[in-house]
């Protein structure tokens, strides 16, 4: 085939230019080292030509150490001796957009101090591994495999897989949302749910509005969207009431971002009173909220607070994010989006747009997982697990350090100020100590939270926490001496 | 928890107002039908009240039928009998912007008709699931698991799997590529590898080149970004290679998006010494060409066509796109870029901002089915299979049907033309007969390809595609003798 088109011309021998055709295919790539000839006889017809051309021009490059022959295997092309032509050289750096070139310098991960063995890492808030039950994991898999056999690994449906989206109904409902108006679409997890939003509803230099501070990717998927994001303080019982009204007043907000439970950085859990305060005044300026539901699944108690959504009764105004990515298989990478129809069916196109859908094997098998009770055993376990070592680094941050707060109710992290302490100067001194930590300022709007540091604890033993906090209690002591 | 936060006056009794606050709570949805109250000891407690009150406070709201109790098992609240609020609409069909808007618009699978049992379906261009070897991919996703255990199912790197992106390199070099400045990113699949590469290199109103017609995904994924689409004449070899340097030379061109093998609609395969023809003239005006490897895999006989990414040996003009959703799991989405660093590092923030990074149980899973040779034996046995397909159809259709063209050199579709018949016209009719294909409107940069059709053959039997050409052929005559 790669043959086919050769002119021949009347004044050169014919094995000359199939030497020399041969030879600029190489230089050029289009023939590859090792890469096979046809067979002079297949050659010859091919080319109709007579086979003898074709042999001789075979042993002339032979000869050149341009092909060599594997006796029973054919002709081949040998390492590519060949001098190669001027490089295409493309500038990619200032070919970049504002998308690209703000996804790299927000990207914490090219940044920040990477984590590294031997150091103590209060920087990750994902789950621990070790917590997993691979046992029921491979059960799920081989169950979902026998019940879809090889359906589950050929294109789905954008929305997802269906007995995944109505199980992941049935279990919003139980939070206390009413699903009838509205549907549920699978995502790439929390990131790829927020993404799509702001893809689908935005336009550069619309008016977000958030708590500050709050989840640093949060953050940077609305500064690559271009968004005018508008901070709001955070106080210990979370948003600030007064200030929430006074921007939701003074101009058209497109969404709120909300992160009501175990809020990110600082830990605090909104009570249900204050949700219902929150969601009024969302409401009364008719700005609707894209609630996270972040870590809610590390809340219940005997009680239960409801997510925002479950206020919305059959309204159409909180767009409800959820993903287990906190307590189950963050690797998968599945998520959801629980909203109004209208909206879910753009977001479906949207979704298609981007990557057709979520693998639908990742989804069968977390809903087999689902199914078999796995889960409200994990959550239970992890709860607990979770809990000590919650408990210990507030025994510890009171006995080592004198903070000017100390926030967090519990889940995966605790957020804590220090007056007059900048935290990357802490940051450095602790590194020299084998300790890392997240400082408040990547988590924050403005130029807010210099004095604060994020603790997170899902990824540190229970001794690591004292030995940890006792490191960081010392480095402050030495910076306050010195300052 | 929830109820820490009530404010006992001193006017009315404390169990009444318990009663009130616990029914504004349910009203509010903050407490959930069936969602358990704290036993009566618990809250007098919490709330530093008799415990009588609460006792009283419980009984009273269950004679309203607001809450019941189950004996043993504590206090419920009944299925909600309060009055809701007003509800909050959000008329999201106003709020979306361009891209939504353009992605429900140009969402073929919202207006095309769908798939649907006793229809002969030539539409489908994804790769038969009988063709899986389920046995030998239950095998990699063990042999993962026992390797990486709960690794493979936490976070992992927005590049990928490394031992996935070592294979995928060491392939791409057995085509040719040379890797060494090279880097690889995992996405999910094809559609999210070009959709990140225009989020990060493109602005509205941008000029790309690409053929005319050419796959409609990738149109969609163009206009949704709001890029001037300049479309060049396929002709019977591929793109036209005057009208090709003319559109290059004219303006600032952003990228070229080619899909050299069995491109999409039209089958045909570019030939080497064309894909070095178009690769210079490329080269000539500095455009670097977004490279589609589609179908790439079914292209191999005895010699190689070689990527036009192997033609720019040591250069950074070619971006290559892999995937092999069209042999092998397309459920799975996995796709990848191989180009230049700098771009790959761009590409990799990115990502990060869109959905952290590809399943790692995916990718683990299909790196084990990959290392253990099943995929070369997958290879030619699809090949094979669709080999047989296409001479079938390729038969039936100069039986059948009396073409303007047929285009396509095999793999998973062939491509007519059909003088004076309008494809849309001729659908409808086979509709009715039972029979559907895709119409060649859907893959034109402009209004032409309305007298062509596609015939995606991956998932019609050998009987199918008789049966159904033979009724293709049948309603064009009677278009014909109607006309």
């Amino acid at each position: 085939m790669i043959f086919s088109s050769i002119e021949f011309n009347d004044k050169e021998p014919i094995y000359l230019q199939i030497e020399n055709y041969i030879k600029i295919m190489i230089k050029n790539g289009m023939l590859v080292t090792d890469g096979k000839l046809p067979a002079t006889r297949e050659l010859s017809t091919i080319l109709e030509v007579s086979r003898n051309s074709v042999i001789t021009a075979y042993e002339n490059l032979e000869v050149e150490g341009i092909l060599y022959t594997v006796k029973g295997k054919g002709t081949f092309v040998a390492k590519n001796k060949i001098l190669k032509g001027e490089q295409w050289k493309v500038s990619w750096g200032e070919r970049t957009n504002n998308y690209g070139r703000l996804s790299e310098e927000l990207d914490i991960v090219k940044h920040e101090i990477p984590w590294s063995k031997n150091l103590i890492s209060f920087k990750s808030i994902s789950p621990d591994g070790e917590l997993f039950d691979m046992e029921e994991f491979k059960k799920a898999f081989l169950n979902s495999i026998s019940i879809e056999g090889h359906k589950i690994l050929n294109y789905g449906y954008a929305k997802g897989y269906k007995p995944l989206m109505d199980y992941l109904k049935a279990y919003m409902r139980k939070k206390g949302i009413e699903t009838e108006d509205k549907e549920i679409i699978i995502t790439n997890g929390f990131t790829e749910a927020l993404e799509i939003l702001l893809t689908a509803y935005t336009k550069p230099g619309d008016k977000i509005l958030c708590e500050n501070p709050t989840h640093n990717t949060a953050i940077k998927i609305m500064r690559v969207h271009d968004l005018d994001i508008i901070g709001v303080t955070m106080k210990e019982d979370g948003i600030d009431l007064s200030e929430l009204e006074t921007r939701l007043k003074s101009g058209k907000i497109k969404f709120g971002y909300l992160i009501p439970s175990y809020h990110n950085p600082t830990g605090i859990v909104m009570k249900a009173e204050k949700r219902l305060k929150v969601y009024k005044l969302f409401k009364k300026y008719d700005v609707p909220i894209i609630e996270d539901g972040f870590s809610e699944e590390l809340l219940y108690n005997s009680t239960h607070i409801s997510p925002m959504a479950a206020l919305d009764k059959g309204g159409t105004g909180v767009v409800y994010i959820g993903s287990f990515s906190k307590i189950l298989f963050p690797g998968i990478r599945i998520g959801w989006i629980l909203a109004d129809k209208e909206l879910i069916s753009t977001v479906e196109s949207v979704k298609r747009c981007k990557n057709i859908h979520s693998s639908f094997l990742d989804q069968g098998v977390l809903y087999e997982y689902l199914k078999s009770g796995a889960f409200e055993k994990h959550v239970k376990k992890t709860r607990r697990f979770y809990k000590e070592k919650y408990e210990l680094a507030l025994k510890c941050i009171n006995k080592y350090i004198t903070p000017s707060f100390i926030y967090g109710e519990g889940a995966l992290h605790v957020y804590i100020g220090l007056d007059g302490i900048s935290s990357r100067e802490l940051l450095d001194r602790c590194y020299k100590r084998g300790v890392i930590f997240t400082t408040g300022d990547i988590f924050s709007i403005d130029d807010s939270c210099k004095n604060t540091l994020r603790l997170g604890l899902s990824r540190v033993t229970l001794e690591e926490i004292e030995e940890g906090i006792k490191i960081i209690g010392q480095c402050i002591n030495e910076l306050q001496s010195e300052g």
